[in-house]
């Protein structure tokens, strides 16, 4: 029988109907990423790129060259840049636009050409999270811009281009349609029950533990009860911040860890997943501190989005969320007891 | 130069980004559907699905037998379902749930094991819009379904399971999110100018010409201002109406034709799209036929949507309307000068 699920944050239902998983599904192998060229992410190509922004290096190597562990670099076919120009072009009476200010970077999470962030160990993982975390500090100083998501596209159906593992950053003028939602949401929850809507999320998932994956000291990975997407699981530090890039330096390796036995568990429910995820963090300026929580959202792709979705907003999850937890826990108990290498 | 364009009806700002297009695409071919046994769809095998809800058939024949043109059946693994039971399970204290009431169908839109609508016929597409009017028009009078969304899901990519043609109807006891945005926005437009926002695209679209891809006399097509997607076309009816089902049976042939010439204009274009398309119609209880307009939205799916624009709701188009529309037109001129077939 198919439920309906609702949001707590957004105005959101999500039709949750288990049977639709039974559908036999006319579908070829996943479509794979194909290189045309020398890969402009592996180390020794750095001059296929534009001029590296930051990178965590060995000491005595120079920028753009060799030695480097994690490189920021501007995309080099940008969604928005920071040049501007008068807009123009004409337009109705009713047309607004403006300049596509803005910043779009690529993260290059590996010097060596691997497809997916768990061939990294915790170690390296850590020092992306690190490099995550410097540039939305930096960019949180700029005036011009309202707010940054760091996200990734992990295989072809997940949006990917390129094979070797990267994300990417954007950080636009305005607080862009689905966060300034779930701000709202969320204060509109703070306003009612007196509390941060993300932290009774996680006080939920601890207690009734059905949809928890993986918990630590500081960090909780649970599926949410309206999730859109089989699988979709979402991680969260326990402690209160609004900031992503306001996370002690001392609390990355553990982020790592935790976000990296997600991952895993994931590709050991689904074979070769894409995914996305992106780091959910409040507007730059900072008016919801109280109320808004960052966290990481990670989105496997197991089924196209159609036109049904696309039309209503409406998401179909073929996969209870209670269902999608047990199973990631259960992959991750296994992977904690007999982990690969 | 990137631009940011905002929607006219719902707060939506979208990234303009043509050089985006620039990227090479490191993508292998368009998955393929690939049947796994005998095709439920195709005439001969009516018994592989649920009892037909409706056919336009050959006098004489009988129901779930062969000498259909067009076949409505339930779909068989549903997304919703009329059947109720007292929802279940535990929850969090502001887990919100209920039944998942509502109707699921398949409209298979021909005997003929085709892949594309453009295989059909004027004259058997007009047979399609038919039936599409005739369920929505039933479905209408139902009270506990509060709207209904006809959709298309075409190739793998745009979320289809089954290759052979057809399109399916999803009828909820709620306005869906996206649904409820829109009408709010049209209404607010209403109130602020006095007018329908449909009605004023539909002039502009008439007037500048720019974004127009075909028009009739009694409906239009054109690609909106703030397109999410490259070569998103609308098409809606010169006159005022809210609800598709309110249609006149003299004007189906009309719009069947202007839907064939826009499909066949993108598949011109884009060799094998992907896409979805829906009907947009007012919720059933019509409360706003004022400021809303029945629309059908055709969505080719040319990239997949990636971790940027599910964690923000600002989504990258590399195709500019004016272009977009400029390329449908001329592929529209040169199939009305050389008509295939």
């Amino acid at each position: 029988m198919p439920e309906l699920r609702k949001d707590p944050i957004v105005d959101r239902w999500v039709i949750v109907a288990p049977e639709r998983a039974r559908r036999p599904i006319q579908l070829a192998a996943e479509p794979r990423l194909e290189p045309t060229g020398p890969c402009p992410f592996c180390e020794g190509n750095e001059r296929e790129t534009p001029h590296e922004i930051l990178a965590l290096r060995a000491e005595s190597t120079c920028a753009d060259q060799p030695g480097w562990r994690v490189r920021v670099v501007p995309n080099k076919f940008p969604a928005l840049a920071m040049q501007t120009s008068a807009a123009s072009g004409s337009g109705g009476q009713f047309d607004e636009r403006r300049d596509g200010l803005g910043i779009h970077e690529v993260i290059v999470e590996s010097p060596r050409h691997l497809r997916t962030l768990t061939e990294l160990s915790a170690l390296e993982l850590r020092d992306v999270f690190w490099v995550y975390r410097q540039r939305l500090a930096a960019l949180a100083d700029d005036q011009r811009l309202a707010h940054a998501v760091i996200f990734k596209n992990m295989g072809a159906a997940a949006g990917a281009t390129v094979e070797h593992v990267h994300s990417q950053l954007i950080a636009t003028p305005l607080v862009p349609p689905a966060v300034a939602e779930r701000l709202a949401g969320s204060q509109r929850f703070w306003r009612e029950c007196g509390r941060c809507v993300f932290c009774q999320l996680i006080d939920e998932a601890l207690s009734d533990r059905e949809r928890l994956v993986v918990e630590s000291p500081r960090f909780v990975a649970f599926c949410p009860f309206a999730a859109r997407f089989p699988y979709e699981t979402w991680l969260l530090p326990r402690q209160h911040a609004a900031h992503f890039h306001t996370l002690a330096e001392g609390d990355l390796a553990e982020l790592a860890s935790v976000a990296r036995r997600v991952l895993c568990a994931l590709e050991a429910v689904l074979p070769q997943p894409a995914y996305n995820y992106a780091i959910q963090s409040a507007p730059f300026d900072s008016s919801a501190p109280d109320h808004y929580h960052w966290h990481m959202e990670i989105i496997p792709r197991v089924t196209n989005v159609g036109g049904f979705e696309w039309a209503s907003g409406l998401f179909i999850n073929t996969v209870p969320a209670e269902e999608a937890a047990a199973r990631l826990r259960a992959a991750d108990a296994k992977g904690q007891a007999f982990p690969a290498g």
